[in-house]
């Protein structure tokens, strides 16, 4: 039977979400697909590379949003968190996708991002620095948040003020994202 | 012969540049101190707690700075940088123990990025959200660059333009940082 890339990708995304980044091996992996690991090298060079299409598969539902540039910020990230949160380790996994460049779905969210701060007026030398701050900021609260939810889950004892039920997380994140776009407003010449 | 909280903190610490986070266990450390398990136990209750323990050693050259809000907001961000960049998998590690609420070192932090965003004009309610804004700046920033720096000294192959060699990251997080705290001054009542 053909192995198909795709399946490939859908496999390591079920393994992802049952046992977490730490047992998303290229031999664990195979075992679930019953294959030798060869055939996994076949569609993936290295284990960045299926980390990269596995993040490409979590991102799939952040898709363009129309809008002004306030907006599709605040939408995008808005999505991108959601995406992170809906698989396990998911910012964790995304963001060493992001940092190796391995992730399709991360440069064109950094794209729109861009397009998004220069649409606000910032120079082209900088809609691409301000992008990737907006960026930043959403994985590391997502990374922050995930954890916490993920120990919640996991019965760990927190101390009360990091529980996230204490407080309301879409909220906080919003703020700093309209922190960041009035960041991005200020440093814009053209005056909205 | 006694066992030193301080020298289990240090072993950790020595383990951790050697070997990274992964390799950074409760057995492991105590095979390296000769000792056993429960030995380390008597210092930490859980791992978490000894994480936070390494996340503080890291943090210590992050100290007080005096000048204006925002310096204060920049400086106290070069230093956190600085810091977590020192170790092997820093931001990791105190990224884990903020989320899990364990490092004293970054709840200082925390409580000084407040204080300077009150010093800004933010009110009272949202300063701490603004602090926090800035810290998942920083930690997303400094994991992303981390990463790279060491896959680079790995040898692992990564596309070109992801290599941290060909820009300036501390001018770009110069930048993001510029763009944060103009962020944080159009949300203050208070004109600079």
């Amino acid at each position: 039977m053909q192995l198909h890339k795709r399946d490939v990708v859908e496999a390591a995304t079920t393994l992802l979400d049952s046992y977490g980044i730490a047992d998303l091996t290229m031999r664990r992996l195979a075992r679930e697909l019953d294959v030798s690991p060869g055939a996994l090298y076949w569609h993936f060079a290295n284990k960045q590379q299926l980390l990269g299409a596995v993040a490409d598969r979590i991102l799939e539902s952040v898709d363009d949003v129309p809008g002004s540039w306030s907006d599709r910020i605040a939408r995008i990230c808005g999505r991108l968190r959601d995406a992170l949160l809906s698989h396990t380790d998911g910012a964790e996994l995304v963001s060493a996708s992001f940092a190796a460049g391995q992730s399709k779905a991360m440069t064109l969210i950094l794209t729109r991002l861009t397009n998004a701060a220069a649409d606000a007026g910032v120079d082209a030398a900088h809609a691409g620095l301000a992008a990737r701050t907006v960026v930043y900021y959403v994985l590391g609260f997502t990374a922050d948040e995930q954890s916490r939810l993920q120990w919640d889950a996991a019965g760990a004892e927190l101390p009360e003020e990091q529980s996230v039920l204490t407080e309301d997380p879409s909220a906080r994140f919003a703020f700093g994202l309209a922190l960041l776009v009035a960041g991005i407003s200020a440093r814009s010449p053209r005056v909205l």
